[in-house]
């Protein structure tokens, strides 16, 4: 399993991904599930994969291989002129890989899929963050959904939407997500520590703040265990809940 | 969709089951999930059902016409001499219905399949609280896993797992609960009120406290506001995020 969330955030947007990859609970390893592209003054560009490993690995193979040799595939991730191309690319490549899986007469099914959120920017337009889908098309974060998921949803969403404001600080949308991490961490063995991040600073065209979250961070386990306090404080603070009149 | 919760507490049993059923997202209804059968003196027993609606409606006809008719098959809910007993006669009704389904030549795979929490108490035992699979086994709380949720339960599971105390009073748990259901509700269209709650006392064998919650509410409401309130300012306690040094 996985867990990755991207967030358009109106000062940038702001990465984070877990590394486990799991072949039934016995068999765990650490990959890196999200991949930067960078063109300083250009392009930046994000990637975070959830899904069938060999799949996800296959395709950044193949944008970074386009990236090398533009004249191979045009337009490469690096020569795409928009974000929506990008994400055209990177749906289409998704969707061959995974065609060309099936193709063996192996049983195709969900087992070769994948998912991905695709954010940055290019010269000339804004920020964007898109979730890809194995069928290669995508959707677009909005005004409404300003985030996406992948991987392990569930339990880190309802904090996710009740503590995400599009006008928060890097800070505290780092601290928002370690919070849903932590809660998805706590409920699935198949994700976690240690957590990738990128912040990327929107219309900088810069190389953004990559920084991994080791286990043993102490910032890390002073969020999870301080959010349980907090939780229980806070469960404290709403008015108790009394018996109705006339209950059997 | 369905959520229901079943919590041991020192003091007794709380369950919660919300009412909605679905058919496709344009076909919802509401019915009962929670099934109570007491005996004033002898026993009380809450059954909550999740899954193929048919099935679950189905098992506990059964249920009620064994204990109706206690010579037709020995020994029913009724007479069952222990909680574990009473587990074995639902598991087993619960696999034969739907076998008998699976049995017309339908594809029967999930799609009759249903799960079930079952809790309370008979007369020389302890109060009890299991969760039965579409298999017919059964597992059962402990001291350690001493609450069983089914239906949607990962939305709703992190305030669970933060929050629940063995201690707790019957109005915390109904609290806990209401905010565990409404982190479900928010995420999970197929999820939502009334709700139905039954709060057995250890050791009582009296009649428990069963009422509905209904959609207007007024402290469901309250809870509902107010804990994005509660978890807002919860967040902004908790110490600060800095970016690491040396971070690119």
């Amino acid at each position: 399993m996985t867990y990755c969330v991207g967030l358009m955030l109106n000062r940038g947007l702001v990465f984070m991904s877990d590394t486990r990859t799991n072949s039934g609970i016995d068999n765990i390893s650490t990959f890196r599930k999200m991949f930067v592209w960078e063109q300083k003054g250009e392009r930046n560009i994000t990637l975070m994969t959830a899904g069938n490993l060999a799949t996800t690995q296959s395709v950044v193979s193949l944008l970074d291989e386009r990236s090398k040799e533009p004249a191979q595939r045009n337009p490469g991730i690096l020569e795409a002129k928009s974000m929506f191309q990008v994400a055209t690319l990177v749906g289409n490549t998704l969707k061959e890989v995974i065609a060309t899986h099936a193709e063996t007469g192996q049983r195709a099914d969900a087992a070769f899929n994948a998912t991905m959120i695709l954010g940055g920017q290019v010269a000339g337009g804004a920020p964007r963050l898109f979730m890809i889908y194995p069928e290669g098309n995508f959707i677009e974060a909005s005004f409404d959904t300003p985030y996406f998921q992948i991987g392990e949803t569930k339990y880190g969403r309802p904090i996710l939407v009740r503590a995400y404001d599009p006008e928060m600080s890097y800070e505290d949308a780092i601290k928002l997500l370690l919070l849903s991490f932590d809660s998805t961490i706590k409920a699935n063995l198949s994700v976690s520590l240690p957590l990738d991040v990128h912040v990327y600073e929107a219309d900088s065209l810069e190389p953004g703040q990559q920084f991994r979250i080791q286990p043993d961070d102490p910032y890390f386990e002073r969020i999870s265990s301080g959010w349980g306090i907090a939780l229980r404080e806070a469960f404290g603070q709403l008015p108790d809940f009394t018996f109705p009149e006339g209950a059997e």
